[in-house]
Parts: structure tokens; sequence; C-alpha cells
């Protein structure tokens, strides 16, 4: 018998669950192309098909070439708070990272090996595929090219540097004791990057599935994207939306949503990255609980609001509700109670509904309404999370224990947490916002933006 | 080196296990939707789609709030073998229950934690949505969506104690000595709820993955909503039916058929509940195989037997035949041998197919074959137990010794195992019948039933 | 504590892992029908559809009678080299073999007990079904019964036996010391089927999971098929190519294709049969990357060729240049970096565009490509092994020490690899391609082949 053989069964679990989950992420990418596919003219379903099944393709090239390094790669010598800048391609990644669950054993310098790095592919390429919806329809070929290369290369790997790698200037992990230590070889580097135990208000912006990461970085470049690209034709006449716009069905919309659905508990509950011990199994149960009550929380919701408003049972919108449900659960899924995450769905469904009704008055078009469910549902998941995560909770995913009292408003937690969140919210509308301002603004003035 | 932690691998392994196959259920829901997208006219598919999201996300709010405490829900002072009345709202469910694998440790009061409350959630939302297509194309949405609520809140929790919870009075489980100690708080509690060892029949109803709590339930209120809604217009004219109300899509028919049958692999493998022993394993595995077989004979029976009877192989026969195959192998997935799964399937098909026909000839309107699939397949899978169910396998899973002889008939078993069976049969006829009668009958009297 | 049930936990994960990657491998299914329903007429996707679901259905029933037994059964007094003679209708498959991943602990004559039993089924049924859309529009619904059964009794079994069983004359598992002993009974057996370490060039043909296996064998009798059955009427005229028979629609495209990437992570990771040891975990997670990097390189690579060939983006070469990456990395994702599995992806797409090209021009008439992208992306895979298969991977996976120089020739390996995948491939095309012309000749001498 040989304990080192024991162990490995606990850690492979792990990478078993990382790549389950992952595997289930970039089933989303079907979820998307469905949806797209089911808002937009039949006649223009042929192109936005090309975009979605591009965006994974392209996407795991430009991850491999440069997204992981800026996102996750660091060594002793040159970390960097703001973006990564070591391991491109894969070079200086273990197999097998043996410290997902046990760090003591193995201080790596990546952290979670080829299974992790494939995970975060999985959500690079949703982050990337968010936006193809919302320029449907009008937007050229080859600058929706350049922009799906642009996300997954170089503005999505800078945020999740930020929140979510163990040196990130917003990232709840940085300082942290023995994670620093195990994840990026030793105080020294952390001191040098960044000051000791130095999180953003000591406290460090919660997000943990990427409400903010994922889906506000998509949500902000769909805006940005179809603000400059302006209307279709036709769409917006004497002020007045036309009715001839409508999706060609249906069927592939609750096909795309139910498959997201799914989808999410890839995304939510795998982000805990590990399932092996106690407290991670607690965590990753908690979080199929809490997205499925958001989800439908916030799929009732809009069914009834909009029935309140217009009189009729809609099925679009009865979908965009559950998938704000989902979005705006998943920076807090695995810290908000059950009852919390029912809130959780209910307003998010309302805050996508708000954005609609925003964006229809303001004229921008965005035709299966990416902004309203990932950026407006994203945004307001951050903020719910500084009134509702949970002391307990903080405590076993963060490590803050219950009497630094980081936890939320609503429950008596300082305010430092609600802070973090706006810090990060602030933080990732003006990068989302100024990079694809740019980019998007190039491709205009070279007149490669739009078609029709 | 810990024990404790390494312990916590095989327990961590369970969770897993359980959210995947819960995943895997979950995904039945886009199964049944596109199944009744692709069998109802086009015209009605948005209708349909929205019933389908709803079941879903109703589904998750109703058993939170009263489902899962009616399913489930014990307690030492309360316990009732009809109905569970502890536990709504997750109050005293504990995130991780470890008894799972190893009961000795923990003898909490729930049975799965967190991750058992959503694995049967997804169960309860299968329950609810198999009644969508039997009603599909003439119900009203207010009238579904009370059916939605009804259905996942009161009628399917109640089976389900009845037959699956520790001290439900059809249970195998009841007075089971080890288990009932260590899942509801001592004998003590048995003992008030119900005389010791008193399994209905001293055996209890074997219905390992539900063809009767689940797809018996489903199909039974699908006859009760089609009957009191009466067919739809044109659909029998001068005693003949109607060929003008055929599907609108076998490629969505095949979607939906081809997604139930692998959300099945969660369903019945699953419903073991843990797979970290030898035994869990054997157990999973053989229901993988013999679900694989049943499915495959049933469908292949269909097909032929369609042949002969009307001279055309048929895609949309074929798919229910698998269907029928996988609902009549669903009670006994674990407790047959493969080459009677094979059995099961052959006459589940012909079953499905006898009741299709009775259906067209009374003149009931069942545009999906609701009924006949899961109502009559699942009152075929409890009396095929009776045969076959093999001695070795009821061991292994109810832990009643071969000496017992609580076995099928087929192996020279004594009757109270049919018996049982027949009883579960009965009761769910009365008690699911009865219940959708009162709700359909109230619709129907206040005119908010049927549309067109 | 006890340290078998702990052991158990390793095992189990096996299990478990086998079923997941199986019941993901069987999705497949449903991705090939809707790739099918996308790309034929839509008049015909009826038609295509009762072939799908019946190449799952029928293939359950013989690969239970036949098929797995032709493929692993071995017994110590029968055992050959070139096909399977025991252990039909799982009459000698224990229900767990605790052998997968402690072969020290039970010397099983099977490979995998139930769950083995049960992944090898989906592969034989992908096997099957990669011919349904190369012979659409115009064969028989009967002939194409007959070779469903065909092709899961017989043709795909020897070649599974030939190159995965331990006692295979293709397989490098044969006489490999430590494994023959422990999988089929003493090297007694071996002695007496094949001479003592003797694998074919004393290497073995590396297929770790199956280009040629699976999707030469499934490629070639699409071809045979296609070429005997004839081109459908009208499609060519006057030499030329017409344009009217180009698919129904490419969302279906997508929805297949998709669904295809998503369960070829259950196919390639899933074929390492294990994940609970060190080396098991880094070979999974491995697989998990190429099969990602090659699938993108090959879309992109598709797109852009075409892109520069039509002046068109075409979303259909792109879907079929992302398969033709996944099948080109098949044979070695567990064998190749990441790297190197890009410029596999690239000539994959590059090599099934030249193979569709030549279809054309002969006027052979294989309406989804089914050929170019299975069996010439298939062959492609096995020259490229021989090529870049990597020393310390052929020693993880197959026990080879580098010393041997049993590596690609880039790397600076012997030429026997590579002579071995030759073998391999022609003994696929011989085998493949004459079954299945006697096959279709019948079918066609006695008028039951074409419709049309």
């Amino acid at each position: 018998y040989n304990l080192a053989d024991d162990k490995a069964a606990g850690q492979s679990l792990d990478i078993f669950f990382l790549l389950i989950c992952g595997y289930m992420v970039f089933l989303m990418q079907l979820g998307f192309a469905m949806l797209c596919a089911g808002l937009v003219r039949h006649k223009n379903a042929n192109n936005i098909m090309l975009k979605n099944v591009l965006d994974a393709a392209v996407g795991s090239l430009c991850w491999y070439v440069l997204g992981y390094g800026f996102a996750y790669g660091t060594s002793d010598h040159r970390s960097n708070p703001f973006i990564g800048n070591h391991d491109f391609a894969l070079t200086h990644t273990t197999q097998v990272n043996w410290a997902i669950s046990h760090p003591e054993d193995d201080p790596g310098v990546d952290a979670g090996g080829y299974a992790g790095y494939f995970f975060q592919w999985a959500f690079a390429a949703t982050a990337a595929t968010i936006v193809s919806g919302a320029v449907a329809e009008r937007c050229t070929f080859v600058g929706y090219l350049s922009y799906s290369i642009f996300m997954a290369s170089w503005v999505y790997p800078v945020v999740v540097h930020a929140c979510w790698s163990d040196i990130g200037w917003l990232s709840p992990w940085v300082g942290d004791g023995v994670k620093v230590e195990n994840n990026d070889g030793g105080e020294g580097n952390v001191a040098a990057a960044w000051e000791d135990g130095a999180a953003i208000l000591n406290t460090g912006a919660y997000d943990f599935a990427g409400s903010g990461v994922v889906h506000m970085t998509g949500g902000i470049a769909a805006l940005v994207g179809a603000v400059m690209l302006g209307p279709r034709l036709g769409r917006f006449r004497d002020g007045k939306v036309s009715d001839t716009m409508s999706g060609s069905s249906t069927v592939l919309v609750v096909l795309g949503t139910l498959i997201l659905w799914f989808g999410w508990y890839g995304f939510n509950p795998g982000s805990q990255l590990a399932i092996s011990s106690k407290a991670d199994a607690a965590i990753v149960a908690r979080c199929a609980v809490t997205t499925t009550l958001s989800a439908g929380a916030g799929g009732v919701t809009a069914l009834l609001f909009r029935f309140w408003r217009s009189g009729c049972f809609e099925v679009v919108y009865t979908c965009n509700g559950v998938l704000a449900g989902l979005v705006g659960v998943t920076a807090g899924c695995s810290l908000l109670e059950p009852w919390a995450a029912i809130i959780c769905g209910v307003f998010a469904a309302l805050t996508m509904y708000g954005f609609e009704t925003a964006l229809l008055m303001l004229q921008i078009d965005d035709p299966v309404g990416a902004f309203p469910v990932h950026g407006g549902a994203g945004m307001y998941a951050l903020i719910f999370n500084g009134f509702f995560v949970k002391h307990d909770y903080v405590e076993e995913v963060y490590g803050y224990p219950p009497s630094s009292r980081r936890y939320g408003w609503f429950y008596g937690g300082h305010g430092q947490v609600m802070l973090s969140e706006i810090v990060e919210l602030l933080f990732i509308v003006f990068w989302v916002g100024t990079n694809m301002f740019l980019l998007f603004g190039l491709l205009k003035i070279t007149g490669k933006l739009r078609v029709s």
C-alpha cells in the first residue's frame, strides 16, 4: 500500500472535476450559437453561425499563444499585478499540478496544470462569444475576426490577471499568506510586485465565477460594438422600434438557453477548481443549488414582469430572465445563501429588463440582448455581492475569518467589500470600454466594420 | 497524512457523481422540449417552448419552498409515512452529508446534503415536464402554470416520500436496520411513524430510478390532462384520426430523443446516489449497460412492429420505442440481467404501441404520446420487475439476502415483490389521477383550462 | 479505517471516468445526426434521421451479442491475434474489473468490466454512424440496416481486436510484460497465440483513441458505400457539380459540429480508460489540450484556405476543418506536444480539403464529406504519428523506454513506428474495403441498395 498513490486519487478527482466542468463550459459555445441563431433573422443565421464557431477555434490558438500567459503567467523575477508576462504557449505549465488540493506538496509556478489551462480557455471562449449576438446581422467577418483575436489575446486576459491570478491587483487571493507562497514562488515575489498583504482595500473583489470577469467583459464589449456599428437598417423608424426584425425561432432560443443553463453547472460550481476536500465539495454543491434558484427566479420574474407590462407570456423574455439570473449569481454562487440566490435572480431579471428598455429608448440595437443580460446583470451581480455575501462562506472560500467583517452589508459586514466590487466594476467598464472603442473605431475608420 | 482527508476523496467522489448525474437529468428538460417542438405543429412551437422552460424555472422554486420538504423532510418528533413535514426551504439540510458513503460517521437527518437536494430537484422537474406534450396546442398558459406548481409542490413529492424516503409506506428502505438508524435519527423515530421492519408486505416496492415515481406520475397526469382538455379541434373527424396534425420536424424529434437517452445515463445509474464503494460502482456500471440494451431493443422493436403494421419505417415510432425501452428499464436497471433488459425493452415498446393504439381508438388526443411512453411503459416496468429482479442484485441494492426470496417470480422468488409493485402502481394511479382530476376539473369549471 | 475501502475510491473514480466519457461519446450520435440533417436536403432529413437513431439502437444489440466478443473476448485456450472468440453476450465479463488501476489485485479476463464494455459500445456506434451521411438521400433503409449490423457485429470488432486488444496482431500492448500477464491470463496464452514480445515490428501501431480504428474504418466504409451507390441524381451534370444539392441548414451543421467537438472530449481523453493515477491524470489532461488545439487549428485553416480558393468565408468548410482536426489528433492526442497538435490540425484540414476536391473530380458523391473528414484525416493521423509522437509520452502511454527509440522520426526515433502505422493503415483499407465491397455488392446485385 502506497500513500502517495492514494493521495493521487484525490488529486486525480480534482483534475477530472476541472476537465468535466471545462467541457460543460465549452458546450456553452453551442448554447450561445443556438441562442443567436434563434434571435436573428433566418437569412443571417449562416453568418452568425460562422462567428460562433470561430470564437472557439480562434480562441483556442490565441489563448495558447498569448492569452494564458497574460492571464496567469508569473515568474519570480518579473511578476506584475497588472498583466502576466510569462509561460506563453504552455512553456512553463506542468502537465498536472498536484498543488491544487495539497499545496504543501508541490509549490509549482502555475495554478492548475494542463487541466487548469483547459478550464480557463473555455472561459475565455465564453467571454469572446457573448459579443457575437450584439453585432449580428451587420458586422463584417473580418471585423469580427479582429475583435475575437483581440478579446482572447489581450482584453480578457488582463481582466483575469487582475481579478483571479495570485498577484492581480484586484484579487482577493493576493498577499493571502499560504496561497501566495505556494502559487507564485514565495513572498519575495509578491513583495516585489505588490505590497505584502495588500489586496485592494485589504479585501479584494469577490467575483467567484466571473459575473464581472467574464460576463461584464463580454457585455461591455457587446455594448461598444453595438453602439459603434449603429442599428440594423430599418430597426428604428421615426423613433419607434420596428417589429419586423424579430428572431426566427423560439425553438432555437430555448435550445440555446437550456444548453447555457446546463453549461453553467460547469461554469459556477467548477470555479472552485477542486472538489476533493470536504470544504471543496460543500462549496461546489452550494454553487449548484444557488445557480439553480437564481436561474429559476430570474425566469419567473421576467415572465411575470413582462406579462404585467405587455399582457403576453413571452418565451424570449423568460429565457433572457433565466440567463440574467444565471449571470447575476455567478459572482456570488459560492458566497450566497439559497434564499439570497432567489432574491438575486429576481432583481437580476428586473435589471436586465431595465437595461433592455433603456437600449431601445436610446435606439441602440443589440439583437440578442447581450448587454442587458451579460453586461447589465453582470454589473448588478458585483453590487449584489456587496450586500449579501455571507461570513461563513467568505471564510470558506477566501479564508478571511468572520471577525474581519469582510462580508456583505446586509449581515453587518464592512463597506470595503462593496467598495472593492465597485472598483472591479469600474475597472472593467474602463478597460474593456476603452480597448473596444479603440478597436472598433479603428475598424470603422478603415471601413472594415459594417456591411449592409 | 490525514486519514480524514483521505476519506473525503471517496465522499467527494460521491458528491461529484451525484451532481454530474443531476446535471444530465436536468438536460432532459431540453430533450423533452425538443421532442415536443418536433411533434406539435410549427405554429404552436412557441407556446410549448414556454411551458417547457417554465417547468424547470417554476419547479426550482416550488421544490425549494415545499417539494423537497414534503418528499424527504422528517424529524424525530413528527415523522409520517405518507408525507414529509420538515426541512422546507433547506432549513435543515446540511451542505454536504458525509453519511452517503460512510454512514457511521455522520448520522445526519437528510439523505444527501445540497447535492442530493439538487439531484432530486432535477427529477421533480422531469416528472412535471412529461405532461407538457400531452396537453400541447390547447391548454392555456395559466392552466399549465397551475398544473406545474401543483405537480412540483404537492403531487410528485408525496409519491417520492412514499416510495423512496426512509420512512415512506411503500419504501423498501423502511425498517431496514442500519439505514434507518443513520438517516432519520434512530429507531425511535421509525417506531413512532411505522412499525419496526414493516416495509409493505415486508418487502417494499422496488422502483430503483422511478419508472413509477417519476414516469407514471407524469404519464398519469398527462392522461388526465389530455382527457379533460379533449382533443385538438379537427383531430378526430367522423371517428377517424386526421392526418393533418402530424408534427413539424423529425430532426427535432431525434434531437430530443437522443438528448433524453443521454440524460437517462444520469437518471438511471445516478439513482444509486453513490459510486465510491465497490458495490456502488458495480451497480452504476450495470445500470448503464441495462439502460442501453433496453433502449436499443425498444427502438428496434417499435421500428419492426410498426413496419409490420403499416409497411413503413417510421422515425417517430422508433424514437418512442427507444423512450419506452428507457422508461421500462428505469425501475429495474440495477436489478436486471443484461439479457433481461433486452426482453424488457422489447415488451416495453409493444406496451407503448398498444396504449398508443388504444388512445386513438378512444379518441383521446395525446399529441406526443406522453401517456403511452411514460404512463404505459412505466406501469409495465413495475410489473416486469415483479418477474425479473435477480436475487444477487436485490441483495446488493436493497440488502435483502437471497434466502428471503424477495426477488422475481422468474427466478422462483415469492410473489410479495410483484404484489408490492402492484400496490405502488395502484397508489400512483389513484393519487395522481385523483389530484389531477380535481385540479384540471377546477380549471375547466372556471374556464381557465382550454384555448381554441 | 479500511485500506481496501480506500483503494476502492481510486477504482470507482476510474469507473466513473470511463462511464462519463462513454456517455459523451454516445452523444456524438446526436452530433452526427444533426450534422447529416444540416447537410442533406430538407426533404430527406426524415430518412437520414431514422438511420442515425438505428445505428445506436441496432448497435447496442449487435455489440452485446457478437461485437464485444469478437473485439475483446479471449480465453486461455483459444486466443487468437486476428479475432476474439469468447465472452459473447457478456457471459464472462465481470461487473467491475478492479484490475484497471491496480492490475496486481485482480487478474481477470476482461479489460474493463461493464463500464469498459459500455465505453467500447459507444465507440462501435460512432464507427457505424460515420457512414450514414455518405450514403444519404439514395440508400434504401434495408440496405443501411444490413450495413449497420454488419459493421457493429463483424467489420469493426476485428479492427478493434487487431489494434487495441491485448493479443491483437497490430497492438502495441501485446507481449508487453506486465500488461499481458494481467489481462489475458498469463504468458502461456500469449505464447500460444503469438510469439512472446512480438508486437508487430517489435513496436505495434500507435492509435491511441482510434483515428484508424474508428474513423478510418467508418470513412473507408463510407467511401465504398458512396462509390457503389453512385451519385445522387442530378449531382453531376456534364462533368460539373450541381449547386442545387446544398444542405438545408447551417444552424444544424454547427449544432452537430459543436456536439461532436464536445463528445470528442470523451472520445480522446477517455481512451486512457483511467484517471486515478498521477500518470493517468497527466495523460488525460494532455489529451484535452491537444484535442482542443488541433480542432481550433483545423477550423481556422479550413476557413482561410477556403477563403483563398473561393473568396468566401464558409461555415460548412470551417466545421469540416474542425472535424478533420479532431480526427487528425485522435491517434496521437496522448503522444503529441501541444505545438505539434496545432501543426496536426493545420495539415489535417488541408488533407480533408484535398480529398474533398478529389472526390468531386472523380464524381464520387459523399454528401457530408464523411470520407474526406474521417477516412482522409484518419489516414493522415496515423502517418502524422509516425513523425511526431514524443519519447516521454510513448513511455508514459505504452511503456516503451526512450532508449528503445520507438518514437517519431522528427525526434530521431526509428522508422518502425512509421512502418507500424502504415501497416495499420493498409490493413484497415484492405479489411474494411473488402468486406464493404462484398456487402454493398451483394445488396446491389439483389437490387436492395438504392432508391430514387
